[in-house]
């Protein structure tokens, strides 16, 4: 298997955008491109989630290639519901590990908020399993019963939680490409209008538009892929063994892991799929980086801010740079890939080496870790 | 990149199913798995073109690995419209070689004759240029058009086309697992209703639901991938060179030969994407199979019939075996490889060792060629 190195990344500013998604994921790739010196590549990798629904077009990855001047280039998509862009980094890192590809662009992008919010929801919904979809089971409803399982211990309370928004948020607001950047108290966090019991609005990531690319090489550059790892979980929440770790997430970072040939303590930083402030608690431990029922405590104390220990979400996270699906599991390894490179501007980390990305897809029925090493 | 092996196939028969669509694909799976001998596989890939619009369901690869009883597996989706199928084997074939995987399970089914057809038109039209969607082109329509220019030289007059599809009736009519299963004559083709121009109906794939499997290994088994690539065009055929051959299929039998090593004069059995007939005769010269402006020729002396010297579609093709869109391209597979280790019962070619499949995404924008050898 031959190393995987980034070459170059991109993203467009996340929020409510009137461009049609083909313009945002365009945006995205050509700065990629452009940084990694690469004109055309071999192959193309697209992650949506559901371009046929959200947009109203299909055959998405020669809809994407046709659009950006590439329509002689294969393209394909990938899709593992809210982790596609991870799964679509996944694919392209198979491309050229294999030696079927010397340079991939992978674009992830997805645009909703020209649509009114239950029509979201519902098509969000489809990731869900069917049986509990028919009770009236949404995203939120069942990310709502997590959390409740996870308030009953684990180190966990209302601040705890409260704390992972305050903090993603205070990043988002250094972060130009974030869909919200005003900071938000710990009292707005846990006064703000409730979603899912015990959820409330300022713990659910927003609805966004945006995109995401980066480009993969077989030659040496300043980053490499050090490891990628999938997990994966039974679609129906009530299957499962328990509620308050994910067996997917904890079975990607061992395969991400051994693959690198490093262990946890080696992670400098962290992008954390916090689509709900909750699942920033879980998944940190899920992954190793902290110890079971310690990522509450860690976080209210700062150890998880950006001049904590360990700083996480320095992007803002899902919570505040917002959470366009597809484009969500790229944006982390853009935020990644700036870190190493010395290139987040004010919200920039000292000395980091290793970061590590995190994506979750359904309700952590598909996720993934990329480690990420400065060559 | 290490060899890749098929292990096992399997599929269900093709044609207007009851079951959901989740309960085809787990069929196919599980026939290709107990002849492969795996018990759990590595990772799942699962090709749907669009599970959200035609069945309601999303988060298609967890949904299907959770129902096969697979939920730890690592699983994801691709797609490439209608050739998703054979998309999905390359990503399997990627992992495989790339060493990221031993044993990869490929799964591709589609379910639509629950719709009425004018949905299942709009849902598929979702693969055509939209600008040239506005003006009201269907995928028919638009294969009326390239049919049209091909009756303008190209050897291809009426009787040309309507044998092709004669041919792959006698052939589906000896396949149990096609939609069709009867025999039909020119005449009758010649006299069918006019769908678009000169297409009849006698020219068209029919609406089927239906799933195919394969299992793809890293160790040592009776068929070997040998080749697989992939050809890209312009999403709108007003933007295209030349309406008579499909560049995407030329590129991707150029990528597939060279890696095979070898060139189209070894190949003793092709599956064909004719999902209207013409096309069978475009891509028997854009695969290189036979020389420019001869297909139609050889298909009316007989060279392409199960008795002739070139085997075309023995199966019954897109026309008649049927066409459940993303599990077309592993179909074509699953036939391949029971012709070149002698299981295709009255259908069953002489000695075969190379085997051709060649499907095509949306109107020739997304093209596969892939190439097995008995090892």
């Amino acid at each position: 298997m031959s190393d995987v190195f980034v070459a170059g990344v991109g993203m467009t500013r996340v929020g409510r955008r009137s461009e049609p998604l083909r313009d945002l994921m365009a945006e995205a790739a050509h700065t990629a491109l452009a940084e990694a010196g690469v004109e055309t590549p071999d192959s193309i990798v697209v992650a949506t989630m559901n371009p046929e629904e959200f947009v109203g077009d299909g055959n998405f990855a020669s809809h994407v290639a046709s659009h950006l001047g590439f329509a002689e280039v294969p393209a394909v998509r990938v899709e593992t519901a809210t982790s596609s862009g991870a799964a679509a980094v996944y694919a392209a890192f198979a491309q050229v590990a294999a030696g079927l590809a010397r340079t991939v662009l992978v674009v992830g992008g997805e645009k909703m908020t020209h649509l009114a919010t239950p029509r979201v929801s519902e098509i969000i919904g489809r990731s869900i399993d069917p049986y509990e979809r028919r009770y009236g089971a949404t995203m939120p409803s069942l990310a709502g019963l997590v959390t409740r399982a996870l308030l009953t211990g684990h180190g966990v309370g209302p601040r705890e939680m409260a704390q992972v928004a305050v903090k993603n948020h205070a990043n988002g607001a250094r972060n130009p490409y974030a869909h919200f950047r005003q900071a938000v108290t710990l009292e707005e966090v846990l006064d703000s209008r409730m979603v899912a019991d015990p959820l409330r609005l300022l713990h659910c990531c927003p609805i966004s538009d945006g995109a995401a690319a980066v480009v993969l090489v077989a030659d040496r550059r300043a980053v490499r892929v050090a490891g990628i790892g999938q997990g994966a979980d039974t679609l129906a929440l009530r299957h499962r063994r328990e509620l308050t770790s994910f067996r997917a997430t904890r079975a990607a970072a061992r395969a991400a892991f051994a693959m690198a040939g490093f262990g946890p303590e080696r992670v400098d930083v962290a992008e954390i799929h916090d689509a709900f402030a909750p699942f920033e608690l879980i998944s940190l431990e899920d992954t190793g980086l902290l110890p079971p029922g310690k990522a509450g405590r860690a976080t209210l104390d700062g150890d998880t801010a950006l001049e904590g220990r360990l700083p996480v979400n320095p992007s803002g996270g899902l919570k505040a740079r917002g959470h366009p699906l597809a484009a969500t599991g790229v944006a982390q390894i853009v935020e990644c890939v700036w870190q190493l490179t010395g290139r987040a501007a004010s919200r920039q980390l000292g000395a980091c080496r290793v970061a590590l990305a995190h994506s979750i897809g359904g309700l952590a029925t598909n996720n993934w870790v990329t480690l990420l090493e400065a060559a």
